[in-house]
């Protein structure tokens, strides 16, 4: 199938490479395409069968609205980390676009073409985010690009994608970053239990920032879950 | 040289598997020795020009006690990861007894001689802490044998050890414990991040408890110095 990629950083440039093993893939990416075959814009990835939107965060609804009016039949999958924005950009998009949102779970804190690879999506969960505009065939169509990949699909709603991720990435981000601030003058003596819980704190700042604001109140909820727990661990101390 | 171990668990047995490369080891413990030589008692394990002590954390003490009386010139080292009782054993130890406090920074949630490998502490650090009969030599020895074991030797008070170890080790195991419950509902939908940041919940449960009942005082300021850091952060949501 002909699949355009706008977007080619850690997961859009991954997602090219696994791709492009058995399917004819063609990017878009300002800053350069390497291995994989060049558009010259946005449009350049029309005609397709599928449009993958793996730009930065703050970019995926522009992204969206640029493509939707072109896009045909093309199903349009974004695979941003923070899904309800979406969700309500679909709601409004054109009766005929088809909108999936996505969201490969197998972040890194490297980023950039340079640091993608072709497994990275191996055995991860990829979560599938039915919109306004996702027909059956287009959630079929998406599940089949995740096992494409070597991903494992699971469908749910926008809501729960949120609340999911405030707990699985948010909230772990915010931890990482006080622990490590809590231990920094004793880095130089950690183990590996430390260094594997303070490693998302070094999420690069744009991606960082834009995952937390896009996601505020449910990382507070989140924060309010974790605080009680740990003061409960905290009497438990004696 | 030769090298007595009391204890062979994951620590234990660690050490043991690298030493006995090019030090005669004998070890004992009444679970059995695996592949190392084995003593029939605490007392088999004398003479020596070293005793390591890698005992669960709360036999630690009885087992210097015991050891103290018989040991002649041999250093006693103990590796447990609280070393302030340890210090206070120190001081009314037979004058005649040398005593090294010793953490190599290497746990890990499989334990048991079964899990160990003689490369565990590579590149590691390996803290030691001089008590009341600690001599020059004895803490040269002790440096000795953590580069033997491949880590890297590094001196501190008992004080700064349980500080750093606070924050290093106990206030991460109650964070990941309390993630794990705030994510509990989504685990199977994570990526690496969540479940590297988790990973420290599973640590056996009487290791945990002995670690976090005796260091408690250091792992509340601890706690005290996170919440500040993650309310702050909180703040900048927006």
């Amino acid at each position: 199938m002909r699949i355009g990629i706008a977007g080619l950083g850690l997961v859009g440039g991954s997602l090219g490479l696994a791709l492009r093993l058995h399917h004819d893939v063609i990017a878009f990416d300002p800053a350069g395409t390497g291995e994989i075959a060049a558009a010259e814009d946005l449009a350049g990835l029309l005609p397709a069968e599928l449009v993958i939107i793996a730009t930065p965060l703050d970019t995926v609804v522009p992204t969206l609205a640029a493509l939707a009016p072109l896009a045909g039949t093309a199903v349009l999958l974004d695979v941003g980390s923070v899904k309800r924005e979406v969700a309500r950009f679909a709601e409004t998009a054109p009766a005929a676009a088809r909108i999936v949102g996505g969201h490969p779970m197998a972040g890194s804190t490297v980023s950039g073409l340079g640091a993608a690879r072709a497994d990275l999506f191996t055995g991860r969960p990829f979560l599938l985010i039915p919109t306004a505009r996702s027909d059956d065939a287009a959630m079929a169509l998406a599940g089949e690009i995740a096992r494409a990949v070597g991903a494992v699909p699971t469908v749910l709603s926008a809501e729960l994608h949120d609340r999911a991720v405030a707990r699985l990435s948010g909230l772990p981000l915010l931890i990482a970053r006080a622990l490590a601030t809590a231990g920094a003058e004793f880095a130089d003596l950690a183990g590996p239990g430390f260094t594997d819980m303070t490693r998302l704190a070094g999420t690069p700042k744009a991606l960082a920032e834009a995952m937390l604001a896009g996601n505020a109140d449910q990382i507070r909820v989140a924060l309010r879950e974790f605080r009680v727990t740990l003061d409960a661990a905290e009497r438990e101390l004696g």
